[in-house]
């Protein structure tokens, strides 16, 4: 199972009037989370970008909220690759508190592969996708 | 059914390197769309935390994109009131692009009724919001 | 003196917990300004981009922030063109609250012209916005 | 001097049409500097709020861009304290791109001390202030 983890200090900016993490904030820590797991495994947006000319982006994105995060406390993410047969690239995210060491938030991202014109969806992988997939023995 | 609608120029800072909006942005548009709702319906945050001293924390967002939105373009907003018996405010959520015609994206928010000091969960509905659904002709 | 002015409501995403607008957001406020007087008046990015192939980026932005705006307040945004010889296009900008009739924060912005290679500055008024000022008397 | 540097990759949300940190963004990394400040030398948001009951809000805050900054690349954010006999907390702050060495943006903040209140403006240095320039030697 391919996992990334990272931590992300929660900052004052992102901290609403009820002193907890405006709840738009963790899809930007979801990214993080994504884009954290692309260095460590090769499959960022540069790489798939400047390997094939392909865009991933999103369609699908569920989070749930379990407790609030504080200013002064730090996010854990939790990035899974989840494998399937589609033409699609699938996360799972769980966000954990530092400092309760307690689930803050879960989620998944779904992204399609798009030639840049955004005309072209693809309906089978991109042979990069299979290959690196190959590569870390998930097919 | 209560439906609520408004028209949101989509700014310069809200597009990626793609020239579309990035995604996480519609978590604003939803809160907007939200907040308009509010204001006409008289179901704001302001109006639930003055009147009751409760908070509306969201528990489970939902999103799924559609095509994209340009930069120049204008998204559509319309929030409808998902009534339910469960002591939750749910609403759904469709984006149009005012240019295009078309829907962008749609999803769905679940929020519930927290005391401030974020201990107690209402597992019933909470007089206020009965009345307010009664007013409506929603129970 | 051309000058616009639009109203923005605070959003709840805005407010930090200090329950003030985050001392950030009025970069969006001011660039929201600068979108709504490039509609008035034909100067937005777009008019530029589309017409001459150029970007107009920021290279200075100066705010000072007199007292703080809350959330269900409205912020008043006055985008005023400062007239000057130089290749720039300087904007100063009043935000008042629409609730206490004072003065919020005001601050000037300044850009430049670019190829959109970002190689080439602009040392002389491109001719677009000297047609521009002729237009409005401004020269 | 007292000065600290972090490093902020940027992030994917960060970056315009133009391919390019958005201006505004810069704020994020200036507080974020301001931050990592705080912790290294216990001068934090909290640190303050907890010791003393005061806000830090920002009054000035300025901000000269110099050259764009890519998404792929990294801000090193370098944050000084600028000693001052007034009662305020001025930081200088200098972004340099980790790929190509040069200075991205440049620039200023400055706050004061006010009672959470947020009445009452400090004239001279709160006693927490003086004791902290001490162990400092800065005064």
């Amino acid at each position: 199972m391919l996992k990334n983890t990272i931590e992300i200090p929660v900052r004052f900016s992102e901290v609403d009037s009820l002193r907890v993490v405006w709840h738009g904030h963790y899809v930007k820590y979801f990214e993080d989370g994504r884009e954290s797991f692309g260095k460590q495994y090769g499959l960022g947006y540069l790489d798939i970008y400047d390997a094939e000319g392909l865009a991933v982006p999103i369609v699908d994105l569920q989070l749930q909220y379990k407790r609030p995060l504080e200013y002064g406390d730090t996010a854990i993410v939790e990035t899974t690759f989840i494998n399937s047969p589609a033409a699609k690239i699938i996360f799972d995210f769980k966000i954990f508190s530092a400092r309760h060491k307690h689930l803050v938030c879960e989620g998944r991202s779904i992204q399609v592969f798009m030639s840049p014109q955004k005309q072209e969806l693809f309906i089978v992988n991109p042979p990069f996708f299979e290959a690196w997939k190959k590569k870390h023995k998930l097919m």
